[in-house]
């Protein structure tokens, strides 16, 4: 038998009707086989938030001026945000990251400061950020990651604060895709009619300025956010470490997205944790095959989809651990 | 300002874009009104299994032979089933209720002893159960829902093992929403295409006996399971007792909706944990226009879809009490 089939037959040997735990006997087997042994375990969940400006947010992208940012970021800090909440809730670590936001932090011991710059310039007349800056993201991000691996964690989930941010995803998930920009754009966090169309016609003159652009790290360089590079670069390094992957919202995956397309295989160890209410999010999803845990119209980002769902992927992973199955319980069987 | 508004308020001042929670801020409205206060708590939340055979099982409904189900009552008291996992995960205490099985357990602390008979009769020949079973299911489980209300609940789940019980909620789907018993009709815990058709047309049969019913109560005493019965009286109690509701798959909602037709203000207490596989209940809650916290192709029963999804619940009810305000955050507005 082979090791995927042992996985298998230990599912299908528990005390439930063949299948029943649905989506949760899909992720029981993703664990296992990532984790190579039948009795997997989730160890020091830990949660990291990247924070920056964006170039394009002085254009109008977004319903929030941008100094929301580093306020956020500084909620953070003092725990009040719904990251902070649903991490305490679910004993999941949690750091921030200031990835380049357009402010000077003082010293916080949950602050990592990984500063690429005071926000990134606006895709509108140049690239985000020069090749060097890309680097510093990855290199900075893949070092968070190697230090909540040697702590012992083996699954993470990301997650981001930028106001503009959307807009970035929207012209990576473009770019990647291939796809018109309209097709790949939300209202945010909250835009009416005639902001959206403003938000459309913004980023179209990106996409004409630029033109089509398909290697994955010159898009992120042209597109990304420091944060959202940051985070493509921790699920490298999370991949590269063999640990499990939480996905959160829009923006996560279009990080995700640039990850698989530099190593396909990095699908393997990503849990999708919910489907956003951003417009576009569930194409960008569906052009990767995957469904995710949750559907709860969440669109706030910070990584709360992937701290909301934690507990379920808890879940996969105790019922393979502690079901009794149909023989040592003594059930009959179909 | 109303309570309701007060309430919309709070959750709108949280440092988060507006309705960028989703469901969970519908979820916390809910709770707060529910509770009649601003800061929400769950308390000692409960979930009760019903288990007991079906008169229709001997007439080959199930995928499974009848005696699972006495057997999954001792799975369930050895704590080896998905609900045991689930419960002792999420905190939750659990109580399992001998309301009419086919067997007679010894003592156990978590079993209750509430049988209404040794299982019921076949549909196919007579009414399910009698008036008298009917009264006593129904008082039997209002009791065990005080019990838990004494002892400080205010958030209780129900679930059900009972073979050829998924036969009992089609009959009653159908009654309730007089529509065609085919598209009330799934394949249960896992039946072939030939076990289906054999399983539609002996519900068929059992429709065209007993003609058309609108009764409510004559409903559940005509197609009820013992358990079904109870699980609708312990959520008429646990409505009484101003508790929240958590409304589990198919089975738990046929019950929930005859207590709904019985009292329609019930709704206002229901959290719908999980839209099942079962073909028949994603229809059943949009006749209720209710949506489900979690779609995941459960179809378990035994009230898993609640205990899976209480951590959501209690993160409602954490991001109303714990997160920061624009006001008290420093954050800028739109």
């Amino acid at each position: 038998m082979t090791f995927e089939e042992q996985i298998q037959q230990k599912i299908d040997l528990k005390t439930k009707p063949l299948g029943a735990l649905g989506y949760l006997e899909q992720l029981a087997f993703k664990i296992a086989k990532i984790q190579n042994t039948l009795t997997p375990q989730l160890k020091y969940p830990t949660q990291i938030v990247f924070a920056a400006d964006h170039g394009l947010a002085q254009d109008g992208v977004s319903a929030y001026p941008p100094e929301v940012t580093f306020q956020m970021v500084l909620n953070f800090l003092q725990g009040g945000a719904a990251i902070n909440v649903f991490c305490k809730q679910n004993n999941i670590a949690i750091k921030i990251v200031d990835a380049g936001v357009n402010f000077d932090f003082e010293d916080h011991p949950e602050l990592i400061k990984a500063k690429a710059g005071y926000g990134t310039k606006s895709a509108l007349r140049e690239k985000a950020m020069t090749k060097e800056q890309l680097d510093f993201c990855f290199a900075e991000s893949a070092k968070m990651v190697n230090l909540a691996f040697e702590k012992g964690s083996n699954i993470i989930g990301f997650g981001e604060m930028g106001i503009g941010n959307t807009s970035s995803a929207s012209l990576i998930m473009a770019s990647l895709l291939q796809k018109p920009i309209e097709e790949c754009i939300g209202r945010g966090t909250g835009m009416n009619n005639e902001q959206l169309q403003h938000k459309t016609n913004i980023l179209k003159q990106v996409m004409d300025f630029h033109g089509t652009i398909t290697d994955p790290l010159e898009i992120m360089q042209t597109f990304g956010g420091f944060e959202v590079a940051q985070m493509c670069g921790a699920m490298l390094q999370a991949h590269k470490n063999n640990m499990l992957i939480m996905v959160d919202g829009f923006i996560a995956t279009a990080a995700f997205a640039v990850a698989k397309a530099i190593e396909p295989t990095i699908i393997d160890r990503a849990i999708f944790c919910h489907v956003s209410d951003e417009s576009g999010h569930r194409a960008f999803l569906e052009s990767m095959n995957q469904k995710a845990l949750l559907d709860l119209n969440l669109r706030v980002g910070e990584g709360t989809g992937c701290a909301i769902a934690y507990p379920i992927i808890q879940s996969a992973v105790n019922f393979l651990n502690e079901m009794a199955s149909f023989e040592s319980a003594g059930v009959s069987n179909k």
